[in-house]
């Protein structure tokens, strides 16, 4: 069983699919890894760092792979020096991308595409879009205070008082609790806010507050559970009133809100923007799927009389050491799924719920329900 | 009586010498103040700003000015639009600019310096070096988590636990303390060091660990005060030995290490920096002075060996709202000791030893002890 761990074909792609670590656990379940030279560098990996970890390095690495491990789908280039039958694991970003899908069907490769994990316990440990949301959310608030003309913290000095920033964090899913977290931590005033009123506790836990327009209808929802009905349109108006008059005090927004398969939802109008102050920053966690902030730029830090709005792509990719470390892990206990750890081979059962909702293309075709052809179903 | 604040002619200079606040302050000690157009902006400090803090913009501001107010020290071509005998109070940088101390004197400007405000607790309040400092020491860890490629914070995720940086803060002063509680603040595993052992508590109270080799001589020092002697030779040679091999282990090294009229001292060699991991991060708070780190360059980041050494100039004022906030009040400070409240008009006392500290030229020629040229003295 030959696993290799490939270089990215996308220069703007620093992550890469193993570690050290992760590779001397893959060889501990039988297998032989080998990595392309460089895949790691720019993760702070060396390759004499792979080879201490018993992986070879070769040009040829996924050549004669069993097993192709890469953080982004690889092109169809990529794909001519893959075998018949691999295995290829990676972040597949199948949405919208068909014809993509069917050049990996074409390949004849078994693709599984790691951000489609089913949220069950048993794949919490091979959640990648977690683990690299989580470290896109400390990194939003590492990135607009970098932009920020002023301190987080309220600061004391003989002076005077430097204030504390007023930070509003929109959207509380993983990225936005370690944004929360990260922005308290550096002292500022948090504020946050969702569509499910039932993060408000969470969001409380982490000592910021949770802006909402608490009338009966929130109440309810609040107590109903964490993905409980659409709120009313009538509050939803309430809520974006009150919202909207929020954002003008704030020095720094950070907006996370992400609905996968599909675009973005608009967060903050160019009128909101406008509203705000000079010097204050947006960072839009969202811009590559459209984003949630009207005149962000994917990849550009623009300005609009006097505010920033901040559209890095590839957030977790800027902090490459940790979210590789991370990534590698996820698919670790993946591959622990894959792999039948008595007889140190691939062992694909078709019946695991984790396998069959990851499965994007098997024996030439597309699988996946959400990408079969409508003409073949 | 007229007032000043003019805008920098260093397009590298961001800060301005005046906030609105300071100007409704100046006016209240009788002054007109007047803004040239546009000096405030790269501090988010708009023209109508000023004008509805009751300060006049105008290009003219500087021509008819009793009192010129400016970050840096004005060049030759400045110094034409001054009226001769006005005062001019700025960060004048003195020490190894003789001729441009002289130009000072030329144009017939009462200067003052400052930076060479006197360590008396009346002065605390106009210490720039100490509100720069602070700001810089608060900026350097923010620019160290920009460019690392981990996050700071201990993360314990399903997919594993992401370690907490270690960072280590060489020289404790006022910078120095701010960059030890900011990197506190995002969770790293903060040590720090000094030539003066009795900082070893400060360095504690904020929940570092202090770096030094505790024998006999160490501790008669520690409690001998801030400013003792010097460390014998046997003492210093052990210390550097421990601190070398302190630094090898660390994701993240911050020099603050300055004297006054002199060039920053070499705390890292090129042989330490080759000694660290690939993926650290150095930031040198002494570039500008000739830096603290072997490799450094004066407004660049570069990369030897998979080290990044960080050299971005004027730290301080990548947070201009801040910094110009400060400084402003470091000013207005300075101008109630320059100005008669009861008069409302300028009346130097030039025995008083804020004045007589900071004056550098008056009446054509070079007053200052430290710069007086030393043929006339």
């Amino acid at each position: 069983m030959k696993i290799a761990i490939c270089a990215e074909a996308d220069a703007a792609e620093p992550r890469v699919a193993g570690t050290p670590e992760t590779v001397k656990k893959m060889k501990a379940l039988g297998a032989e890894v080998a990595v392309e030279p460089g895949a790691g560098v720019k993760s702070g990996i060396l390759d004499a760092d792979y080879q201490a970890a018993g992986a070879t390095v070769t040009r040829d690495a996924a050549r004669d792979a069993d097993i192709v491990l890469k953080v982004r789908r690889p092109n169809e280039m990529e794909l001519t020096g893959y075998k018949k039958g691999a295995i290829v694991v990676a972040i597949m970003d199948p949405y919208g991308h068909q014809a993509a899908l069917e050049a990996l069907a074409r390949a004849g490769v078994i693709a599984f595409a790691m951000e489609l994990m089913p949220r069950i316990t048993r794949a919490q440990v091979m959640d990648v879009l977690s683990s690299q949301a989580n470290l896109a959310g400390y990194r939003a608030v590492i990135d607009a205070a970098a932009e920020y003309g002023r301190a987080f913290p309220m600061m004391m000095t003989p002076a005077g008082t430097v204030p504390a920033a007023k930070c509003f964090i929109m959207g509380v899913g993983v990225a936005g609790l370690q944004a929360i977290a990260t922005a308290r931590r550096l002292g500022a005033i948090v504020t946050a806010t969702d569509v499910r009123p039932a993060v408000k506790e969470q969001v409380a836990s982490l000592g910021a507050k949770f802006i909402a327009v608490e009338d009966e209808e929130f109440k309810q929802a609040e107590t109903a559970g964490g993905y409980a009905k659409e709120m009313s349109k009538e509050y939803q108006a309430k809520q974006a009133a009150l919202v909207a008059e929020h954002v003008k005090k704030q020095d720094i927004v950070i907006t996370t809100a992400l609905i996968p398969g599909r675009p973005a939802p608009r967060l903050i109008t160019a009128e909101m923007v406008a509203s705000m102050k000079p010097g204050s920053v947006i960072v839009d966690l969202a811009v590559e799927r459209g984003g949630n902030v009207e005149g962000a730029k994917p990849g550009e830090v623009v300005e609009i009389n006097g505010v920033k709005i901040v559209g890095h792509l590839n957030v977790a990719g800027r902090l490459a050491a940790s979210s590789s470390a991370l990534y590698a892990k996820n698919l670790l206990a993946f591959l622990e799924v894959l792999i039948d750890k008595k007889t140190k081979a691939i062992a694909l059962n078709w019946d695991d719920e984790i396998v069959k909702a990851t499965a994007l293309t098997k024996d030439g075709a597309i699988v996946h329900p959400n990408f079969v052809p409508k003409t073949a179903a």
